[in-house]
């Protein structure tokens, strides 16, 4: 049943402060521990369906979260953004030890301008 | 009472969709539009109790968030370094205009780079 671990991992490092402690044991165990749902079950001592329920009432709770929110997307949006500054980035310091010219210069600065203004929009 | 309005006008631009109806419509016309609590219970034809109770209990559901996720004040840093990113952006392209020398460029480059480590990490 586990659906899309990575997914999880970041609606739980977003939204995870919202679900109950026992929610948060779980599903940390489950989705960042990689322990199954018997060997949970049995180091809290309930039921295999106590622990599978537990996980599924918290993934429904992080991904309605999510449907109304949409932090995780915004911040992935920002997230992208930065990596393509850091690509400009090194290339303008390239160009800069002399190997360009200075219009590419200023066309990569016109490029981390044009990211900038749509990540901050 | 209206507390802080612009702290409120962020917390409901991140968390607002996690309100009912009726606490997003009372919130948005005190906090955004600036109505009077007077105004907004005449509009709704429910007393001005009732609307301020709706209001206060929006404002605890979203302060309780933001104690939990943090998420406004995370994204309030984001927001700092790129203005910093394009603060060193726009001094490139002086620089690069000829009017300082390239060893400036790669000192700010150097400034660019710190701050985009500082916002990922």
């Amino acid at each position: 049943m586990k659906s899309r671990p990575l997914e999880m991992s970041m609606l739980f490092d977003f939204y995870g402060e919202m679900l109950t402690e026992k929610q948060k044991e779980f599903f940390d165990l489950y989705y960042n521990e990689d322990l199954s749902l018997s060997e949970i079950s049995e180091n809290a001592g309930i039921t295999r369906q106590g622990v599978r329920d537990a996980i599924v009432r918290a993934e429904n709770i992080l991904r309605d979260m999510e449907d109304r929110l949409s932090l995780v997307r915004r911040y992935g949006r920002v997230a992208q953004g930065l990596l393509k500054i850091s690509d400009s980035v090194s290339h303008i310091s390239l160009i800069n030890d002399g190997r360009y010219r200075n219009e590419d210069i200023a066309s990569e600065i016109k490029a981390i301008s044009l990211i900038l203004s749509d990540i901050i929009k």
